[in-house]
C-alpha cells in the first residue's frame, strides 16, 4: 500500500473557515426562527456583482468561443500576452516599478499560488521560515503539508516556524526575526489585522532580505483598498525589492473575481535561490517550469475578464466597488468605536479588527456574537496564538447587511 | 539564501511541446512563403468551437454574477453539488459504478491533478512508482520535481521509476511488473499511443493493485472517445477497483473545454494508504485536505458550462463533435495505411499512433513531415525510450486540414 504524506497528519482537524461554517449551521438549526437571519461578516468573501465592463468582455469570448474562425484551446500556461501585459504596465510599470511582462505568471487564485511557491523550494526543513502571527492560515498549512515545519505545539504554532507577531502593542509592525531567516511572508494590506506598512517599515524588510539573503514572499491582494497614496501597492515599489521579493496579486477583491478565478504572481528574473553546490539559480526558471508542467492556464473568458479590468471604463467601475466597501469599513470602524471597542485596520483594507471586550476570547466573542446578534465574524485566535483577543470583521456586505449588523451590535450585544 | 529544490534540476531541458514550437517557428522564420501553410496534428488540442448549450448556460451564468441577487463568490473548493451530482450520476452510477458525490472533486484540469495528486504521498523515494513507456510526460516531470526518482539516466530515463513498455509487440498492452510497485499510472484510452485495454486486461491491473496493495493513478481523459461499448470508460466498471484506484477526468477532450478549463478527479473513500506506524488513511481525506487549502474551485461560468455537458441536448452536442474527430481519425488511418505505414490507435482514441517509416528515428520523420509536407506531428520518443520509432498524429483539426495533410503526404513525403 502507498506510504501517505505523514506531514499531513500534523494539520490541526477543523481549518478556520469550516469550523465557522459548522457552528453558523449548528446555530441556524437551532434557530430556524432568527429574525431577519443570520448576518455574515466573516469570510472575505465579496458581494457585489461584476462590473459591467468584466461581464461584456465575458459575454465577446464566450461568443468567440462558439465559432470556429475564432475558438481558442490551450494558451501559454502563463497567460495570454494581452493580460500578462496589461498587468505588468498597469500595476508595476506605471508605477514605477521595473517588471517585464514575462515576469507575471497568470493564475486560478492566489491560494493556489502562496502554496505552490513552496515546490520550488528545497524540501523538508532547510530553509527557515518565518511568517507573521496572526497570518493567513494556508501560509502555514502548506508548509506543514511540505514538511517544511515540525510537529504541532500545543500552543498552536508549529515547530520550526518563526513566529512574527503582530499586536498592538507593536502597531501591528512585525519585528524583524531574532534569528537569520531564509524565507518570509509577508501580507499588506494585512489580512487578517486589516494593517499596512508604512512606506519605510516596508523597506526595512527589503533591507532585512538583502542583507541576509532572505526571499520575501509579499502577499498584496488587497493593495487595491490603500487610499493613502503615499503608501506602497507593491513592494517592487522599494528599491532593491526585485532581488529578493515574489509577490502575489489577485482580482478576487480587486474586481470581485471570487467565483471567476484568476490572480497572478510576479517572479523578478534577479530572484535567486542557491543549489546543493551552493550556485545561484534563478527562481524564475523553476517556477517557469513548474507552472508550466503543473498548470494549464486560466479560461479565455476569465483573462478576457481580468484584462477588462484594466480599461479606463473598468478601472472607474472597480474602484466604485472598492470605495463602496471602504465605506462599510468606515461605518464598522466608526459604530464599533461608538461602542466603545477598540479597533484596527479597516482605513486601507476591508477588514477591522477588534479587540475582544471585557477580554473574552476569540471564540467565545464569536459564539456570543452569533447568540445574542446572528452577525457572524471571523475570532482572531483562528489565525495565530497572537490572535487571541481579537476578532475580523470583514466590510464585505451590503450597505443594509453592514447597517443591521452594527444597529444589532449597538442593541443586543451585552458586553 | 533559500535552498531551492534541487530535484527540478534533473529535469530535462526542453519539453516535449517547447521543442516542437521552436523547430515549427524555426522552419516558419526560413520558409515565409509556405504555401497552404502548416498543418498542426501535434499537440491535441481541439478545434472545434463550444456546444450551443454550453455557450448558453455560460451565457446564463454571466448574468448571474452581474446581478447583486445572484452573484456568487467563492465556491466549496470541490465544486458546487450541481456539478459533482451531475458527474456522479452520469459518467458513474450510470454506467453501474458506485461513487457518490462526494468522492468528485472538480478541478481545473486533469494536467494539475495528476501532478499534485503525489502531494498527498510519501515525499522522496518511499514509494516505488511504475508507469508505462511511452507516457504523458507530466507523470514523469512531476515524480521528478517531488523527489520521487533519482537522477536522469541517459537513456531518458530516470532512476527508480518502473518503466512498462507499450509497443507493438505486445500489443501495447504493459505488462505486470516485474518487482513490487506501489503506485501504477495507466492512461487509457491512451496518449500517446491511442490504444485501449480490453476489460480482462484492465481487470488484471486492478486484480494486481489488490494483491500487492499497489494505488492504481487511472487517466480517463480521453474516455468519451471509445466507440465499442464492451470496453470500460471509467475502472470502477471493474468490480474491487473503487478500492485501489484513483481516476482523472476532464472536460478539455471531451467538451471541447481546452481553453475553458474544468476537469474531476474521483477519490473513493474506500481507498486508503499508509502511515509511518503502518496504520491505513483514507486518501479521501487527504486529498480533501490538500483540495481545500491549495485550490480555491472552479469559476462559477466554468462550472455551469460544464453542467450542460450533461443535458440531453449536450451530450448530443459533445457526441457529435467527437464523432467527426473519430472520422477523421479514421480518415487519417486509412491514409497511412494506403501508403504502406504501420498504423495503431484511432480507433477508441483521437490519436493516431504511427511506426516510423524505413526505420527513421522518431524526430528525424518529425523533420521530415515538416520539411517536404509542412505537416506537424509528436515524435514517440519525446513520451519516452520505447516511443522511438513511433510518431503521433492528433485528429484535432478541421475535416479540410486533415485531408489535406493527407494528400500531403501522398504527393510529398518521400519514403
Amino acid at each position: 500500500m502507498p506510504r501517505i504524506n505523514d506531514h499531513y497528519l500534523k494539520l490541526q482537524a477543523g481549518y478556520l473557515f469550516p469550523e465557522i461554517g459548522r457552528r453558523v449551521k449548528a446555530f441556524a438549526a437551532a434557530n430556524p426562527q432568527t429574525s431577519g437571519g443570520i448576518i455574515k461578516l466573516g469570510i472575505g468573501d465579496v458581494t457585489e456583482p461584476l462590473a459591467p465592463v468584466v461581464v461584456e468582455a465575458m459575454h465577446l469570448a464566450i461568443d468567440e468561443l462558439s465559432k470556429r474562425e475564432t475558438f481558442r484551446g490551450y494558451c501559454d500556461e502563463q497567460g495570454y500576452d494581452f493580460l500578462r501585459h496589461a498587468i505588468a504596465e498597469h500595476d508595476f510599470r506605471a508605477r514605477g516599478c521595473d517588471i517585464a511582462d514575462d515576469e507575471v505568471f497568470v493564475s486560478d487564485g492566489s491560494k493556489c499560488d502562496t502554496g505552490n511557491i513552496l515546490d520550488i523550494l528545497a524540501p523538508g526543513r532547510e530553509n527557515v521560515i518565518a511568517l507573521t502571527d496572526p497570518v493567513y492560515p494556508v501560509y502555514v498549512d502548506t508548509n506543514v503539508m511540505g514538511g517544511h515545519t515540525g510537529p504541532r505545539k500545543d500552543s498552536g504554532e508549529y515547530e520550526g516556524l518563526v513566529y512574527l507577531p503582530m499586536t498592538a502593542e507593536n502597531q501591528f509592525c512585525p519585528p524583524l526575526p531574532a534569528r537569520k531567516v531564509d524565507v518570509i511572508y509577508l501580507c499588506f494590506p494585512n489580512n487578517p489585522t486589516g494593517a499596512v506598512l508604512p512606506r519605510e517599515e516596508l523597506a526595512k524588510w527589503v533591507d532585512y532580505a538583502r542583507a541576509n539573503d532572505a526571499l520575501i514572499l509579499f502577499d498584496a491582494a488587497y493593495c487595491a483598498f490603500i487610499t493613502d497614496p503615499a503608501l506602497s501597492r507593491s513592494i517592487y515599489e522599494l528599491p532593491g525589492a526585485r532581488d529578493v521579493a515574489i509577490e502575489f496579486r489577485s482580482f478576487s477583491k480587486t474586481a470581485g473575481f471570487t467565483g471567476t478565478r484568476c490572480a497572478y504572481t510576479v517572479v523578478p528574473k534577479s530572484v535567486t535561490g542557491l543549489n546543493a553546490s551552493g550556485e545561484k539559480v534563478q527562481l524564475h526558471k523553476l517556477w517557469n517550469r513548474r507552472h508550466t508542467t503543473k498548470f494549464n492556464g486560466v479560461a479565455y473568458v476569465v483573462q478576457r475578464a481580468a484584462e477588462a479590468v484594466y480599461s479606463s471604463e473598468g478601472q472607474k467601475q472597480v474602484q466604485a466597488t472598492i470605495d463602496f466597501y471602504m465605506e462599510n469599513a468606515r461605518i464598522i470602524r466608526q459604530s464599533l468605536t461608538a461602542l466603545g471597542m477598540k479597533v484596527f485596520g479597516g482605513e486601507h483594507a476591508p477588514y477591522v479588527w477588534l479587540q475582544t471586550p471585557a477580554g473574552l476570547k476569540s471564540w467565545a466573542f464569536f459564539d456570543k456574537l452569533l447568540n445574542e446578534c446572528h452577525v457572524v465574524g471571523t475570532p482572531g485566535s483562528g489565525f495565530g496564538a497572537s490572535g487571541e483577543g481579537y476578532f475580523r470583521i470583514s466590510a464585505f456586505n451590503s450597505r443594509a447587511n453592514v447597517e443591521e449588523a452594527m444597529q444589532r451590535m449597538r442593541d443586543r450585544l451585552k458586553i
